[in-house]
């Protein structure tokens, strides 16, 4: 169904002439996603991004929102500054850059997860909270120079379930309190750049145990817990004047037995709106996500979101089947009109809040003065200067912005024992491995052939041997049995199941990865224990296997900091070994450093120095 | 040395006044090497790119060449427009785009290598000529579009030696005829849009086995010879108007016994100007290669090149020293500085003939109308509109340019057999193995997670195993005994070392991969059978294992004729297989829809459907 047929069916629905002003106003409150990169052949998930076409068309007829995914930072300008072109409207402009704008967009900053600063909390309180506000800094300026003007964080869930599979490292505490101060910080620095925040994802999904993409979670906690746990972080990021909150989609049965948080108007309008007294705009999280549509579909999911109490819908599986739902349902007087326009208003406010704080914005932080946006800033602002084009950014990030990216990693890295030994000899001389596990080596943005994780080890000596789900199987299957392709043993403890030929035998098979010591480097986030392919693996036992050949020559843990304390404990006193929470090729280049191989760079450039 | 040093040794190598102009003279004949990225932390080869802030010196200094690797179509664009406002000067600005812009800078067409074309010419050779003029038509225009000037195409060489490693399919025939017909409609189409060619190697590259990229390749063919096999391209191309023509690191004792034919009078000038009567620009290929740095320091390697009849000096190991040492041999009467002054003009020739050429190509191409280049574009050429920031390429090639693309892969395309035979019972139900073989997992351009050769197998219930250089060893090694990652076994022709435990054993490990039928897919250029990792992996062992088992599914192999050419042979006639020199994921999609997995496409975005 195309933008013509969504006003016929607003015609055929009641038998009256078209109601153009309600098709636009509903378009108003959609989010529709699309890929950063500009063609559509370069699209990365062509499934749920939309073609160029349809969102050339749908910008046209009013939709009010853009989430964007994937390509580089001097792409995203370009790409934000051609949806505004295309759009009828004022667009709000986000994407999910929780950990810096440059986690999603290369070249503009890559900060560790949130969690490293919530581990900081306990011991310096002052501390992390002023790092929490330039980090909100950083990213609320970064994303504003793109063309963004919607940052979707901060993540207020509380991580007190290390289990969990989609928060984990992505939250900034492991407690109410910390999760609280540390949002309510990046809320206040990310606001004053002039762009939005949106605090997610509510009530709370830090204590769940599996993942809302896949299966709608379901949390049992009272009123009463969500008072004490689940809703303090909210309440700061409120407080601290966030301008929008996302839903979450969670079976709350204490509030509603029927409805997950998106749909529900007893979390959304009572809970979000009356109790806890928000005023700003309340968005779904994606429509799209397998909890929402395996019960229901895109009309039906958009109408009962809004019904409930949401202002936008975000990412609904069906931007047109969304539309005509809603209009049909205002129609059948099923959603009020004045219901929609009010969400409408909010919006309304919302942008307009925008150019206020972008003045004060541009009025206080000279070097990185964000432009205001809209068609006509391209030709009159600084990016369009041919020397300068993505202006403060046109090198990567500002100088004040890659010192607070340094230091965030260094405050939160965590290293014990001395430097690597390097391999015997001249450099190659001895054969010496660089075992790194990954959960995709295909496209993995912070493991190029430039990564410090590579580039430092091989000059070190270690020869990279590099573990994917599509790698074959590096795990010893006893007498050379016929196994999967990565298959780890079953379970740590166990023994390999036949007769060992040698007393090294297992968990890894050491012949399939060849002689010398092993430098063994961990990429892994979320939950390193179950549900996950990482949790799977018997990291623990390859430890003391490495160590009982007397082959384990370092180790490295990016990521979780659950998997870390996991292992450290098992490691002989002198064996190097670090961990950092930032996987990105920064926090690698300052690990390996503490570990003697290369120097600190504080540049994060992936140099070999 | 920085430019002031520059300047500064102008005036203390003769006691006199700096000598600015000649300073400024000098560096107009530089080609100096960038990253496409903007900012210096995006750089993939820190070592070889200059990082901002020493190329916006150099062009401020008048430096007059950039080549461009890395990046976007997006981020060249901006790239190429913030290069020319730093220069003092108009810039030369080229990339290797040999098989398409967009096989370097994603967003623009990726051709099939010109080898396609040459293996079509002789069943069809009025067909392949005209082939080969749009490839170059399609080349010019969207260079000329991203702001690129310079196309450094066409190959001449003669692929008359399967084992060179380092034109294979780049070049345009396996014959003379052939080569020199296809690179002069190259030319002819490519220049018509605007841009200068490149004829390269002189005086022909394709007769060698070794690679000078890391050593110097000796040609012992005689004068006759060469006019029999390597010079016919060359003259072809001349005929054809070529702008320009880039020197080989070979020494060719027949010729000159000391020096590389790009060092060399009696190539450069002797046979290249005055036997072939070459009147265009004659660029050095890249100094920095080791061919070259093993023998001469930067300064020396540059006036020698200037010294032999080179114009320009590509990618001098070190600019600011080879500015130095050109100039002190001008002023110690070593170079004459007519000598240079004549390079100059013919460089700004040539770039005049583009000011014309592109007011030609903007009046006959409506639809890809090129710009003008120079800073003053940016504000009034069509790209500054926010709708459409790369003109005609905003949404990827234009629609004659995917037709063009599509055509060239349909031609080239060989197969046999049916379709690949679905694994028993629902999708994923039966265990099946999409076994791919690439050199380097990690960034490989055309083996992103979206992929044809990956998402069309997962859907017909393949599941990927993928084998690279960084893999563990897939190979069986006997009774589990050690081996190094991925070292293949010596010989395809002898039997594993030890007793073999299954009558299946080697030279893959099975037991590594898993059950099921395997889908072989073989990513592989250059040469198939030495000096090259490929070279070394028993592939048709791999068949005759696979096939003895029952297990062979389907072959495809990607890119090198010659390993398709020992390969097929040895397939039973009902096997699923195909070859394309393609391997880009058009190439993929259309090679697996002829296997019967997947429709075929069109349009090479990777989809599934």
């Amino acid at each position: 169904m195309d933008g013509a047929e969504v006003l016929a069916g607003v015609s055929d629905g009641i038998g009256a002439a078209p109601d153009a002003p309600l098709a636009r106003l509903v378009a108003s409150l959609l989010v529709v996603r699309c890929s950063g990169h500009l063609a559509d052949g370069q699209r990365r998930y062509p499934r749920w991004e939309l073609d160029n076409a349809t969102l050339q068309r749908l910008l046209g007829s009013g939709v009010g929102g853009v989430i964007l995914l994937g390509g580089s930072a001097a792409e995203l300008r370009l790409r934000t500054r051609q949806l505004q072109a295309w759009a009828a409207t004022d667009l709000l402009l986000c994407a999910d850059v929780e950990e810096g704008v440059g986690q999603r967009f290369e070249g503009a900053s890559w900060l560790v997860p949130p969690l490293a600063l919530g581990r900081l909390h306990g011991d310096d309180p002052a501390a992390s909270e002023e790092l929490a506000e330039r980090y909100g800094r950083c990213s609320g300026r970064e994303a504003r120079a793109l063309g963004l003007n919607w940052v979707l964080g901060p993540v207020c869930d509380v991580n007190n379930n290390p289990a969990n599979p989609v928060i984990n490292v992505r939250a900034w505490g492991e407690t109410p309190a910390t999760a609280g101060a540390l949002a309510a910080a990046f809320v206040r620095g990310a606001q004053a750049e002039g762009v939005l925040c949106c605090a997610k994802h509510f009530p709370g999904h830090g204590d769940t145990a599996s993942d809302s993409h896949l299966e709608l979670p379901l949390l049992p906690h009272s009123r009463e817990r969500l008072e004490d746990v689940e809703l303090p972080p909210f309440r700061a990021a409120i407080a601290a004047g966030v301008a929008s909150v996302m839903t979450a989609h969670l079976l709350l049965p204490e509030l509603d037995r029927e409805r997950p948080a998106t749909l529900s108007a007893a979390v959304l309008t009572q809970l979000l709106r009356h109790d806890l007294g928000f005023g700003g705009l309340v968005v779904t999280d994606a429509l799209v996500m397998e909890a929402i549509t395996a019960h229901h579909g895109a009309g039906e999911a958009a109408v009962l979101a809004l019904e409930a109490g949401a202002d936008l819908v975000l990412m609904p599986a069906d931007a047109d089947a969304a539309m005509a739902g809603i209009v049909a349902a205002v129609q059948q007087g099923r959603l009020g009109r004045e219901r929609l326009e009010a969400s409408a208003e909010r919006r309304r406010q919302a942008l307009a809040s925008l150019r206020g704080s972008s003045q004060a914005a541009a009025g206080s932080v000279a070097e990185a003065r964000p432009e205001p946006l809209g068609p006509l800033a391209w030709a009159g602002s600084a990016a369009a200067d041919a020397s300068a084009p993505l202006g403060p950014l046109s090198n990567g990030p500002i100088s004040s912005d890659q010192q607070l990216a340094l230091e965030l990693v260094h405050r939160s890295l965590r290293h014990q024992g001395g430097r690597v030994p390097l391999p015997a000899g001249s450099l190659g001389a001895a054969p010496a491995i660089n075992l790194i596990r990954v959960d995709t080596a295909l496209g993995c943005p912070f493991l190029q052939p430039t990564a410090p994780a590579l580039t430092r080890a091989t000059a070190a000596g270690f020869r990279p041997v590099v573990l994917d789900g599509c790698s074959p199987s590096p795990w010893w299957i006893g007498s050379c049995e016929a196994s999967g392709p990565n298959d780890a043993p079953d379970s740590a403890a166990e023994s390999p199941a036949t007769g060992a030929p040698k007393a090294a035998a297992g968990p890894l098979d050491l012949a399939r990865l060849g002689e010398g010591p092993v430098l063994l480097q961990l990429f892994v986030r979320g939950n390193p224990f179950r549900g996950s392919a990482a949790g799977r693996e018997p990291w623990d036992a390859v430890i003391r296997q490495l160590q009982a050949a007397g082959r384990l020559a370092g180790l490295a843990v990016y990521g979780s900091p659950y998997l870390w304390e996991s292992l450290q404990p098992l490691l002989e006193d002198d064996i190097p070994a670090a961990w950092s929470p930032g996987q990105m090729p920064l926090a690698q280049a300052e690990l390996l450093a503490a570990l003697g191989l290369g120097s600190p760079s504080g540049r994060g450039d992936g140099f070999t120095d």
